[in-house]
């Protein structure tokens, strides 16, 4: 196999996955990403089923694609009609594409106890469907639902589908899974024995995940003869989800070497990321290639090796798919990336010099008070600072004080609570006040007006990210909750956390340690 | 293939997954969890590498498991050093366990260019190290580090290095696939080469996720003759994590017909559920067989084929491994799951009388501020209770106010803040003060001490979990949160949940939900 052809299925099957809902504007957004990318096919939707879905192809017609066929979707004709009476085929010519994707029961229970038919009917409407749009110059692919079930339970029903299909002029034969229920051998064969059956037919597999094998069985599919591969680029999809394709792509290319996308594969994270914000889910941090922890090392013998060699514990080179290396700071990460990480402040320093030491101390004593600076790397930057550069702290904290009520002392204008903060700065007294949404919000307000009479530059900070984790639910309110910030000047991006059993200090903690990650940074310019 | 033996690493592997941290408490309970799952191994962790691991070693001695073996995890000796000597091989021996794992290097790159030692050191490493453990009487598992890696580039030393632990007398040769980057067919065939080779071996397969087929990959090795599977319950681990033993255990036993864990496979759902709390992670609503939306069914026709025959778009049923199916975006299904909760509180109630219209319409209110009640069902029972029972109100809120200050006003005696709560019960007025560690601990102690003046059995309540999501972290301090409660009076247990931009509201809401419900709960006795 040299080629595969990549359908995406993100706008039709994706769309089906709980909690996605797309306006046009995202469609149109995802369409052009996903051409970007270099796919062949992007299913965008059943012009039959909605007006929404209607709107869009209309609007579809007037962009232009560089790579890639938009597809419409719909199903064989009802039963007991003519297809060419057929509302939904109908909307499939109108839909201003040159590709239909129609699906068809292949599964015998299906047709007689859900659409309740004779099979032969069924047949027929296989026939009829395709043949009505083919005669109307589309390109067909027969979407065969339930393919793999049918196959088990009836074989020669299942494969007369598909022959019907195929005497009718369908370009491509497409093996749904559609419960996803088949392991990956069984798919294997399967596809295999159809591939024998239909030898110059063109065969896809549409494959999901309800068993955690949908990647693997249209890898299989592939080695079994299908050269067109199904599903959603972050496996978005009803249930389980569809087959994720930012997987398959790079597992097709690096480690089949076979070629999928026609855009750079170095783009596919960066696609990724842009369309899961359209889709409004986050990546997970698994996800293999595209996930944030995908090539994150955490052990410190596992990070040792990757230093040594990455390809130690590297699949892949990360920057292949556009991803990279993060090496993770903990307890059990070892010294060599505290040197690491020391080395960017301040370079030289030796290995087991005292400094060195007892920043390892302190990193494990912090451990145990229950910080993680995973993803909080920053707020440990400036114990790095404080224990290297023994200068003159920035500030002083004095005091603060935060008073909340219910019902809001100013029910109006929204704020809950009130915060009053005093600090010393460059031997002089300072104090501020202001009110908030929320204890943290009032706190963190007046924490920045104290000291940005001192320091103009912090006006530039704000907080992108706020995130709260209880430690040990079990203890209840009393519980220890560790807060995770993200700042940004507009430039950079940093992280600080704050661990307390009183929720307001955690985040006071994790709001002064990015104030004061932000003037050492700048000091250092 | 009858049975198939699972080793869980949740707590060994799975604590190098990014943001895992388990205090010893946790890795108590998680063992606990295992057991009564019914794994066959649980690799608790690596009582030589960190005083942690050690003193949680310390005090699984006098615990008491039905159906797991508890394996303490290590490597092979160091270079240079008599297996005699070895720290880490001694730890093995103290750590009270039968079964050890220790791994060793079977891909000639890491020994010459990691380990940066002969190829000959390295297998003496291997026998002389599974030796030391036998002959203290430790049944030992062999961990084939970078076995496939190994295979593919030097097959006849990756074949030595087990040939070394097999004579030396370990017990079961695993096959590493460290790198995450084989792809399950290649798995298969090398595993299938292996059991040719060892034929009277015990044989295990541990896979990455990092090409997307971890549980395939098992599957197959299992199809090979590999007689065990390791991963983590949960698929957490490093980078993009093991392999899934909820899916692998739910694969092999419902689509295989394998035996794997001695307990019963409905308990599935609730024991991931429970480990996945401790691990403090969400499970994945795609999650194949656990995930919330593994059974939730959307699109208009699938919904339609599953109340005709739950067959048609459901590869098992649900119920076999306690998860349970979810009807979504349809007034009907909606509908259905509400009255379902209303015939618990007030049977009989028509589906289309005004009070479940309502009901219906305050669910849709709710959910679109940010309430879910999945997981805090009783909050929304409150609702119930107040619509159907218009009852006088136990009590009436009046005005809470939290004080709070660092350093704290009592700094002895650790509270951070105090708390008021007024409210009126029975016509009368109440008030009281409370201190506690954080402004949620102090408001809950004195809305208990206003109400049990008046409700004597609230004194039985206490908390049992919290839980803070921030719902849209962009916003930062001024985001929504929700909280989540768990309580329990001894008997009952229930979850409320209370959601707003001030933190202390949203707990607030929560608490008092928690305490109606009991109220509610206690007047229907």
């Amino acid at each position: 196999m040299e080629r595969v052809e990549i359908f995406d299925s993100t706008l039709r099957d994706g769309s089906q996955g709980e909690g996605i809902s797309f306006s046009i504007e995202d469609k149109l957004r995802i369409v052009k990403l996903l051409d970007d990318l270099g796919v062949s096919y992007i299913e965008a939707g059943n012009p039959g089923s909605n007006v929404k879905d209607l709107t869009f192809f209309e609007r579809l017609k007037s962009v232009r694609l560089a790579n890639a066929r938009v597809v419409a979707f719909g199903s064989t004709r009802r039963a007991g009609i003519r297809a060419e009476d057929d509302r939904n085929l109908n909307s499939l010519l109108s839909a201003g594409v040159d590709t239909a994707a129609i699906f068809g029961k292949s599964w015998d229970f299906q047709v007689t106890d859900i659409l309740k038919i004779s099979l032969e009917e069924n047949l027929e409407m296989i026939s009829s469907s395709v043949s009505f749009l083919v005669s109307h110059g589309k390109t067909v692919f027969f979407d065969a639902e339930h393919f793999f079930d049918g196959y088990r339970e009836n074989r020669e029903y299942a494969l007369r589908t598909l022959e019907c299909a195929a005497d009718a002029g369908a370009s491509c034969l497409v093996l749904c899974e559609t419960r996803g229920g088949c392991l990956p051998d069984e798919v294997y064969e399967i596809t295999k024995a159809v591939k024998q059956a239909f030898p110059r037919m063109r065969i896809a597999i549409h494959a999901h995940d309800d068993s955690g094998c949908a990647v693997a069985s249209s890898i299989l599919a592939v080695r079994a003869g299908a050269t067109q591969v199904q599903g959603t680029l972050l496996g978005i999809g009803e249930r389980c989800g569809n087959a994720n394709l930012s997987t398959l792509i790079a597992d097709l290319e690096l480690k089949m070497g076979v070629r999928t996308i026609s855009g750079p594969l170095e783009s596919l994270n960066s696609v990724c990321r842009a369309v899961s914000a359209l889709c409004n889910i986050n990546i997970g941090a698994n996800t293999p290639y595209i996930g944030s922890s995908a090539f994150a090392h955490k052990g410190g013998m596992h990070i040792d090796g990757v230093l040594k060699d990455p390809r130690s514990f590297e699949h892949i080179r990360p920057e292949s798919v556009g991803s990279s290396r993060r090496l993770l700071m903990s307890e059990v990460s070892g010294r060599a990336l505290l040197m690491k990480r020391i080395e960017k402040i301040k370079p030289g320093l030796a290995k087991d010099s005292s400094e060195v030491i007892h920043l390892m101390e302190t990193l494990k004593a912090k451990e145990a008070e229950g910080y993680q600076y995973e993803g909080a790397e920053n707020s440990f930057d400036v114990i790095i600072y404080k224990e290297l550069f023994k200068s003159e702290p920035f500030f002083t904290f004095v005091h603060y004080q935060t008073i909340g009520s219910l019902p809001y002392a100013d029910p109006a204008g929204g704020a809950s609570h009130t915060a009053l903060v005093k600090a010393r700065v460059r031997g002089e007294s300072a104090i501020a006040g202001a009110e908030g949404k929320g204890p943290v919000n009032a706190l963190d307000i007046a924490l920045r007006s104290v000291l940005e009479q001192f320091y103009p530059s912090l006006r530039s900070v704000h907080l992108t990210d706020y995130k709260v984790r209880v430690l040990d639910g079990a203890d209840a309110t009393a519980s220890r909750v560790r807060v995770l910030i993200d700042s940004s000047d507009g430039v950079d991006t940093w992280s600080t956390i704050g661990v307390s059993s009183d929720i307001i200090k955690a985040s006071f903690l994790a709001l002064s340690d990015s104030i004061e990650y932000k003037l050492f940074k700048d000091r250092r310019r």
